[in-house]
Protein backbone atom coordinates (compact mmCIF):
# COMPACT_ATOMS: atom_id res chain seq x y z
CA UNK A 1 0.00 0.00 0.00
CA UNK A 2 1.41 3.16 -1.32
CA UNK A 3 1.92 5.71 1.67
CA UNK A 4 0.91 9.09 0.31
CA UNK A 5 1.23 12.67 2.85
CA UNK A 6 -1.66 14.26 3.65
CA UNK A 7 -0.17 17.26 1.07
CA UNK A 8 -0.11 14.57 -2.09
CA UNK A 9 -3.94 12.85 -0.67
CA UNK A 10 -4.82 16.93 -1.20
CA UNK A 11 -3.46 17.20 -4.35
CA UNK A 12 -5.05 14.55 -5.62
CA UNK A 13 -8.26 15.04 -4.34
CA UNK A 14 -7.73 19.33 -5.94
CA UNK A 15 -7.12 17.51 -9.01
CA UNK A 16 -10.10 15.06 -9.41
CA UNK A 17 -12.11 18.10 -8.42
CA UNK A 18 -11.27 20.26 -11.07
CA UNK A 19 -11.76 17.62 -13.18
CA UNK A 20 -15.18 17.42 -12.55
CA UNK A 21 -15.77 21.00 -12.46
CA UNK A 22 -14.46 20.76 -16.26
CA UNK A 23 -16.58 18.10 -17.87
CA UNK A 24 -19.58 19.10 -15.17
CA UNK A 25 -22.40 19.55 -17.46
CA UNK A 26 -23.86 22.12 -14.84
CA UNK A 27 -21.27 24.03 -15.10
CA UNK A 28 -20.45 23.58 -18.66
CA UNK A 29 -24.20 25.33 -18.83
CA UNK A 30 -23.89 28.15 -16.90
CA UNK A 31 -20.59 29.03 -18.33
CA UNK A 32 -22.51 29.36 -21.54
CA UNK A 33 -25.88 31.50 -20.20
CA UNK A 34 -22.85 33.52 -18.72
CA UNK A 35 -22.06 34.90 -21.90
CA UNK A 36 -24.59 37.74 -22.19
CA UNK A 37 -24.77 37.71 -25.71
CA UNK A 38 -25.80 34.60 -26.37
CA UNK A 39 -28.40 34.91 -23.13
CA UNK A 40 -29.79 37.90 -24.51
CA UNK A 41 -29.94 36.76 -28.34
CA UNK A 42 -31.77 33.20 -27.09
CA UNK A 43 -34.31 36.02 -25.22
CA UNK A 44 -34.38 37.83 -28.43
CA UNK A 45 -35.46 35.09 -30.39
CA UNK A 46 -37.94 33.88 -27.83
CA UNK A 47 -40.97 35.42 -29.49
CA UNK A 48 -40.30 34.74 -33.23
CA UNK A 49 -37.26 34.13 -35.93
CA UNK A 50 -35.44 37.19 -36.76
CA UNK A 51 -33.36 38.00 -39.46
CA UNK A 52 -29.34 39.15 -38.93
CA UNK A 53 -30.03 43.43 -39.43
CA UNK A 54 -33.23 42.70 -37.04
CA UNK A 55 -30.97 41.03 -34.33
CA UNK A 56 -28.86 43.61 -34.69
CA UNK A 57 -30.80 46.24 -34.00
CA UNK A 58 -32.75 44.67 -31.17
CA UNK A 59 -29.01 43.68 -29.26
CA UNK A 60 -27.97 46.81 -29.45
CA UNK A 61 -24.20 46.65 -27.72
CA UNK A 62 -22.92 43.28 -29.55
CA UNK A 63 -20.59 44.66 -32.13
CA UNK A 64 -20.99 43.07 -35.71
CA UNK A 65 -18.19 40.52 -34.93
CA UNK A 66 -19.38 39.78 -31.64
CA UNK A 67 -23.13 39.07 -33.11
CA UNK A 68 -22.14 37.08 -35.86
CA UNK A 69 -19.44 34.64 -33.30
CA UNK A 70 -22.88 34.42 -30.85
CA UNK A 71 -25.25 33.56 -33.77
CA UNK A 72 -22.64 31.10 -35.02
CA UNK A 73 -21.91 29.38 -31.11
CA UNK A 74 -25.51 29.44 -31.00
CA UNK A 75 -26.39 27.30 -34.25
CA UNK A 76 -23.59 25.03 -33.26
CA UNK A 77 -25.10 24.13 -29.91
CA UNK A 78 -28.03 23.44 -31.38
CA UNK A 79 -30.15 26.05 -29.67
CA UNK A 80 -30.77 27.85 -33.02
CA UNK A 81 -31.14 26.98 -36.58
CA UNK A 82 -30.69 29.03 -39.63
CA UNK A 83 -33.65 29.13 -41.95
CA UNK A 84 -33.19 29.61 -45.55
CA UNK A 85 -35.97 31.33 -47.97
CA UNK A 86 -34.88 30.91 -51.27
CA UNK A 87 -35.40 34.50 -52.61
CA UNK A 88 -33.52 37.29 -54.50
CA UNK A 89 -31.42 38.19 -52.26
CA UNK A 90 -31.72 35.13 -50.49
CA UNK A 91 -33.66 35.44 -46.60
CA UNK A 92 -32.45 33.86 -43.71
CA UNK A 93 -34.28 34.03 -40.08
CA UNK A 94 -32.58 32.72 -37.47
CA UNK A 95 -34.51 30.95 -34.81
CA UNK A 96 -35.02 28.65 -31.98
CA UNK A 97 -34.57 25.25 -32.11
CA UNK A 98 -36.56 22.92 -29.32
CA UNK A 99 -33.33 22.63 -27.38
CA UNK A 100 -33.21 26.34 -27.90
CA UNK A 101 -36.86 26.95 -26.65
CA UNK A 102 -36.45 24.65 -23.65
CA UNK A 103 -32.84 26.91 -22.25
CA UNK A 104 -35.45 29.76 -22.72
CA UNK A 105 -37.97 28.72 -20.64
CA UNK A 106 -34.98 27.67 -18.23
CA UNK A 107 -33.58 31.35 -18.56
CA UNK A 108 -36.99 32.90 -17.67
CA UNK A 109 -36.81 30.85 -14.40
CA UNK A 110 -33.56 31.88 -13.48
CA UNK A 111 -34.93 35.33 -14.59
CA UNK A 112 -37.58 35.32 -12.20
CA UNK A 113 -35.64 33.93 -9.42
CA UNK A 114 -33.33 37.19 -10.01
CA UNK A 115 -36.30 39.66 -10.18
CA UNK A 116 -37.91 38.23 -7.36
CA UNK A 117 -35.02 37.66 -4.98
CA UNK A 118 -32.06 39.79 -6.29
CA UNK A 119 -33.03 42.73 -3.87
CA UNK A 120 -33.09 40.57 -0.15
CA UNK A 121 -29.39 40.07 -1.79
CA UNK A 122 -29.01 43.28 -1.66
CA UNK A 123 -30.13 44.30 1.50
CA UNK A 124 -28.19 41.23 3.11
CA UNK A 125 -25.08 42.95 1.59
CA UNK A 126 -25.76 46.54 2.85
CA UNK A 127 -26.44 44.88 6.32
CA UNK A 128 -23.71 42.79 6.98
CA UNK A 129 -21.47 45.64 5.68
CA UNK A 130 -22.99 48.02 8.19
CA UNK A 131 -22.94 45.54 10.87
CA UNK A 132 -18.96 45.00 10.63
CA UNK A 133 -18.18 48.32 10.44
CA UNK A 134 -18.78 49.16 13.81
CA UNK A 135 -17.64 46.28 15.61
CA UNK A 136 -14.52 44.89 14.03
CA UNK A 137 -14.01 41.01 13.55
CA UNK A 138 -16.08 38.75 15.11
CA UNK A 139 -16.44 35.21 16.69
CA UNK A 140 -14.18 32.67 14.60
CA UNK B 1 -34.46 68.05 -32.35
CA UNK B 2 -30.96 67.29 -32.39
CA UNK B 3 -29.26 65.51 -35.36
CA UNK B 4 -27.38 62.00 -34.14
CA UNK B 5 -25.36 60.32 -36.61
CA UNK B 6 -26.35 56.55 -36.96
CA UNK B 7 -22.53 56.25 -35.51
CA UNK B 8 -23.72 58.11 -32.16
CA UNK B 9 -27.29 56.38 -31.83
CA UNK B 10 -25.51 53.11 -32.10
CA UNK B 11 -22.75 54.16 -29.45
CA UNK B 12 -25.62 55.66 -27.09
CA UNK B 13 -27.73 52.36 -27.57
CA UNK B 14 -24.51 50.44 -26.41
CA UNK B 15 -24.12 52.49 -23.57
CA UNK B 16 -27.32 51.99 -22.34
CA UNK B 17 -27.44 47.98 -23.01
CA UNK B 18 -24.00 47.87 -21.33
CA UNK B 19 -25.87 49.61 -18.29
CA UNK B 20 -28.71 47.46 -18.49
CA UNK B 21 -26.37 44.28 -17.89
CA UNK B 22 -24.47 46.00 -15.54
CA UNK B 23 -27.55 46.03 -13.25
CA UNK B 24 -29.72 43.31 -14.57
CA UNK B 25 -30.47 40.79 -11.68
CA UNK B 26 -30.28 38.26 -13.93
CA UNK B 27 -26.87 38.66 -15.13
CA UNK B 28 -25.77 39.03 -11.48
CA UNK B 29 -27.08 36.05 -10.50
CA UNK B 30 -25.52 34.11 -13.43
CA UNK B 31 -22.11 35.51 -12.87
CA UNK B 32 -22.35 34.27 -8.90
CA UNK B 33 -23.77 30.89 -10.13
CA UNK B 34 -20.70 31.04 -12.24
CA UNK B 35 -18.65 31.22 -8.84
CA UNK B 36 -17.87 27.33 -8.69
CA UNK B 37 -16.88 27.58 -5.07
CA UNK B 38 -20.10 29.31 -4.35
CA UNK B 39 -22.34 26.63 -6.15
CA UNK B 40 -20.56 23.99 -4.38
CA UNK B 41 -20.43 25.13 -0.81
CA UNK B 42 -24.36 25.99 -1.49
CA UNK B 43 -25.16 22.29 -2.69
CA UNK B 44 -22.98 20.78 -0.04
CA UNK B 45 -24.94 22.63 2.58
CA UNK B 46 -28.21 21.29 1.17
CA UNK B 47 -28.49 18.21 3.39
CA UNK B 48 -27.68 20.06 6.65
CA UNK B 49 -24.88 22.71 8.44
CA UNK B 50 -21.18 21.97 8.15
CA UNK B 51 -18.64 23.05 10.22
CA UNK B 52 -15.62 24.55 8.82
CA UNK B 53 -13.68 21.51 8.68
CA UNK B 54 -16.33 19.39 6.91
CA UNK B 55 -16.66 22.08 4.33
CA UNK B 56 -13.03 21.75 3.47
CA UNK B 57 -12.90 18.13 3.40
CA UNK B 58 -15.77 17.85 1.19
CA UNK B 59 -15.25 20.71 -1.25
CA UNK B 60 -11.30 19.53 -2.04
CA UNK B 61 -9.81 21.30 -4.55
CA UNK B 62 -10.71 25.09 -2.54
CA UNK B 63 -7.84 26.56 -0.95
CA UNK B 64 -8.42 27.45 2.81
CA UNK B 65 -8.13 31.36 1.52
CA UNK B 66 -10.73 30.20 -1.42
CA UNK B 67 -13.34 28.24 1.03
CA UNK B 68 -12.95 31.03 3.83
CA UNK B 69 -13.27 33.90 0.74
CA UNK B 70 -16.76 31.97 -0.12
CA UNK B 71 -18.17 31.59 3.16
CA UNK B 72 -17.72 35.05 3.96
CA UNK B 73 -19.41 35.79 0.43
CA UNK B 74 -22.07 33.71 0.84
CA UNK B 75 -22.92 34.85 4.51
CA UNK B 76 -22.75 38.45 3.04
CA UNK B 77 -25.01 37.67 0.43
CA UNK B 78 -27.56 36.35 3.09
CA UNK B 79 -27.44 33.07 1.43
CA UNK B 80 -25.98 30.99 4.35
CA UNK B 81 -25.46 32.13 8.24
CA UNK B 82 -23.15 30.77 10.86
CA UNK B 83 -24.35 29.59 13.58
CA UNK B 84 -22.43 29.87 16.97
CA UNK B 85 -22.31 27.33 19.66
CA UNK B 86 -21.24 28.38 22.98
CA UNK B 87 -18.70 26.06 23.95
CA UNK B 88 -14.65 25.69 24.52
CA UNK B 89 -13.78 25.71 21.70
CA UNK B 90 -16.71 27.67 20.25
CA UNK B 91 -18.02 25.77 17.61
CA UNK B 92 -19.31 27.64 14.67
CA UNK B 93 -21.62 25.26 11.64
CA UNK B 94 -22.31 27.07 8.21
CA UNK B 95 -25.98 26.57 7.34
CA UNK B 96 -28.19 28.37 4.17
CA UNK B 97 -30.93 30.60 5.37
CA UNK B 98 -34.46 30.38 3.53
CA UNK B 99 -32.86 32.32 0.76
CA UNK B 100 -29.71 30.28 0.11
CA UNK B 101 -32.13 27.04 0.29
CA UNK B 102 -34.36 28.77 -2.14
CA UNK B 103 -31.53 29.44 -4.54
CA UNK B 104 -30.61 25.98 -4.18
CA UNK B 105 -33.79 24.75 -5.71
CA UNK B 106 -32.99 26.73 -8.42
CA UNK B 107 -29.28 25.37 -8.88
CA UNK B 108 -31.09 21.98 -9.09
CA UNK B 109 -33.78 23.39 -11.54
CA UNK B 110 -30.57 24.23 -13.52
CA UNK B 111 -28.59 21.13 -12.69
CA UNK B 112 -31.49 19.37 -13.98
CA UNK B 113 -31.72 20.92 -17.55
CA UNK B 114 -27.98 20.36 -17.93
CA UNK B 115 -28.28 16.73 -16.96
CA UNK B 116 -31.03 16.16 -19.13
CA UNK B 117 -29.92 18.52 -22.31
CA UNK B 118 -26.38 19.27 -22.47
CA UNK B 119 -25.17 15.80 -24.19
CA UNK B 120 -27.83 17.03 -27.20
CA UNK B 121 -25.57 20.47 -27.29
CA UNK B 122 -22.50 17.80 -27.24
CA UNK B 123 -24.02 16.17 -30.21
CA UNK B 124 -24.86 19.00 -31.86
CA UNK B 125 -21.38 20.67 -31.96
CA UNK B 126 -19.82 17.54 -33.66
CA UNK B 127 -22.44 17.54 -36.11
CA UNK B 128 -22.05 20.93 -36.76
CA UNK B 129 -18.11 20.60 -36.85
CA UNK B 130 -18.36 17.54 -38.87
CA UNK B 131 -21.30 19.15 -41.59
CA UNK B 132 -18.62 22.70 -41.77
CA UNK B 133 -15.39 20.37 -42.63
CA UNK B 134 -16.57 19.20 -45.80
CA UNK B 135 -18.18 21.74 -47.29
CA UNK B 136 -16.59 24.84 -46.76
CA UNK B 137 -18.91 27.90 -46.51
CA UNK B 138 -22.32 27.83 -46.63
CA UNK B 139 -25.06 30.24 -47.92
CA UNK B 140 -25.26 33.83 -46.35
Amino acid sequence: MPTRTAAQRRHEAAAAYQEYVRTCPTQRLLGRLSDKWASLVLVTLADGGRRYGELSREVPGASQKMLTQTLRALERDGLLERAVTPAVPVRVDYRLTPLGRSLVDLLSTINGWAYRHMAEVETARAEYDARREPVGAGVG
